[in-house]
């Protein structure tokens, strides 16, 4: 195959940020846009997807490969009339790092007791308060795939021991490792939860009352805490609003939501032990995604296996 | 000798934790208190101490030597009628990894915007930031000794660029290091810069306006912020204050200040860029705080050295 293959662009990301990054992306491919609604989408081959309008494949309905511009495909899968092709996700090194940043930044949050020194400052309020370190505590991270793996290194670094979670057992040194059948001994050991997992029928609404009462209550700091960075589908927010107004939880790190952006009627804006990101944790650099896409289109055109292709039989 | 010699505490630490952690120190040694006001401290051979007292040296005339309850020894150095006999600094790894918590933490809050995250919380605002990442900016690191050291191998590892800036040079793999006279060199490559530094007369007073605008302005933050958990005798608060009001600095994490506590009227505490902890990015763990001292006071009656002596010359 000498010719080229278009690829049609959805997605929703800063219109300006994505123009810019296009210039120059994809060079000697048509370049097809979803948001115009006129434009004829029948010659594309590819497309770069994120959140997809829901008429995408029926007016795109010869695709060969459909690329994720995120390392989650949840909203992909959902999508009507998804064609049976396969789908690359994003897998870029910065996303990681980013992510690590953000995990790293939420675990340490806590473990310094930042919400509550954060209200004394507010009042003028000069106190030291008892502080355990970070080998005192445990991070139980749930995920442990590209991100989660990350993390889990990043933790162990800031001296935190650490546990994981993943559908399949894992061998990571230094750290104890669960597979699904070991949940309820990981949840016992962890004071500091971290969700990096993907959104799939399994996963849909995991983070509930019972999930969060087998945390290990009076560690360290007390009372466990949440953080989560994989989907908000994970998480059933009524429970999490209950365990943390009863002190089942003593707090929690949210960049993702049942429903984004966050309704502003939600509680945990107002929450002071709550901290809260919109979606924000690890964006992708989209010139990455373009970059990326491009390498897996050359090697599909020059009969190459495709990379970071999609289990569509477990959802990620 | 055979004898073991009589201690006289003073430490200005909480009593409770402190009395806790003198049962079962120091066993076979008579302790004294310096708060008991009536007490004979004439037999005291060893004094551990934290902003001692004006009349302790008065007092307790027959010291041998003279240990710091923390890492900082400036209140020691200025207290009156220091008797020439050695003072050995508190050295301790746990101490050590919790300012790399602080410092990590708070390089990363300002990396990933919190303070701007929280104030839209306060707001139900869900917006998300262009957030540069860890490798696009400089941490410079002011102070290599024990702490400094630890917190650029941990800064590294989160991904930033790491500068750092001592007395004498120093070496470290993957770090560009300056002496004394390369300051302006150092400061006009960081993006956030990192107070360890003790109080001498040389770093009285070092960070201030002509310091603040030798920094890197128009770096992938915009403008600096500094970080300070060294003395807050090495910073002129009013500079500071004008340059965060400014546009100088971006930024400020503080958990030294000129006067502790830091008094109600400061305008640190209302400002949204700042983060304000009450000198307690690593609180010394005071048991093993007594398990060091008992191990040089059974060296020096080995007459074996002591080891984390304070050069008074240099003033740490
Ligand atoms: N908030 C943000 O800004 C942001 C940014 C990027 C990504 N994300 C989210 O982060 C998720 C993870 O990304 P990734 O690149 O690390 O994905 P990944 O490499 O596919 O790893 C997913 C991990 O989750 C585990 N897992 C999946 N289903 C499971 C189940 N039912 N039970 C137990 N473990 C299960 C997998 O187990 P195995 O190892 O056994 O397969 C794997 O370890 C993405 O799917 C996305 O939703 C969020
Ligand atoms: N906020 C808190 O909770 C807290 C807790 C513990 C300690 N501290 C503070 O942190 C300070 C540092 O502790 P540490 O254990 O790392 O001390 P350290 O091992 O003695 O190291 C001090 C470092 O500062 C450098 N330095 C000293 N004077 C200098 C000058 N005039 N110009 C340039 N560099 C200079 C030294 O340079 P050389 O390497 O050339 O000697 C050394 O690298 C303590 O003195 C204390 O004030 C604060």
């Amino acid at each position: 195959m000498s010719e080229k293959g278009a690829v049609v662009i959805d997605l929703k990301f800063e219109q300006r940020e994505m123009h810019a990054a296009l210039e120059g992306a994809f060079p000697g491919r048509t370049i097809l846009h979803a948001a115009d609604k006129a434009a004829d989408l029948s010659q594309a081959r590819y497309a770069v997807m994120w959140k997809p309008d829901v008429d995408l494949f029926q007016r795109a309905p010869n695709l060969d490969v459909l690329f994720s511009g995120g390392a989650g495909v949840d909203s992909i899968l959902a999508t009507p009339g998804l064609p049976d092709r396969p789908i690359v996700r994003f897998v870029d090194q910065s996303l990681t790092t980013r992510m690590s940043e953000w995990v790293v930044l939420q675990a340490l949050s806590h473990l310094r007791q930042m919400p509550t020194y954060l209200a004394q400052q507010r009042r003028s309020e000069w106190r030291e308060l008892a502080q355990p370190e970070a080998k005192d505590l445990t991070v139980g991270v749930m995920g442990l795939g590209k991100l989660g793996l990350d993390s889990v290194a990043k933790l162990k670094v800031m001296d935190f021991n650490v546990v994981g979670w993943s559908r399949s057992a894992k061998v990571i040194e230094g750290v104890e490792t669960f597979d699904a059948d070991g949940l309820n001994a990981f949840l016992g050991r962890t004071d500091i939860l971290v969700g990096l997992l993907p959104l799939t029928p399994e996963t849909r609404g995991l983070f509930d009352s019972s999930l969060f009462a087998k945390l290990r209550q009076g560690g360290a700091l007390g009372k466990p805490v949440f953080i989560n960075a994989g989907r908000g589908g994970s998480q059933v927010e009524a429970d999490l609003v209950s365990a943390l107004e009863s002190g089942m939880l003593g707090g929690a790190s949210l960049d993702v939501f049942e429903q984004e952006p966050l309704s502003k009627e939600s509680p945990f804006w107002a929450m002071d032990n709550v901290i809260v990101t919109p979606h924000a944790a690890s964006a992708s650099d989209i010139r990455a995604l373009f970059r990326n896409a491009e390498v897996q289109m050359q090697r599909f055109e020059a009969g190459e296996a495709l990379q970071h292709v999609v289990d569509r039989t477990a959802g990620y």
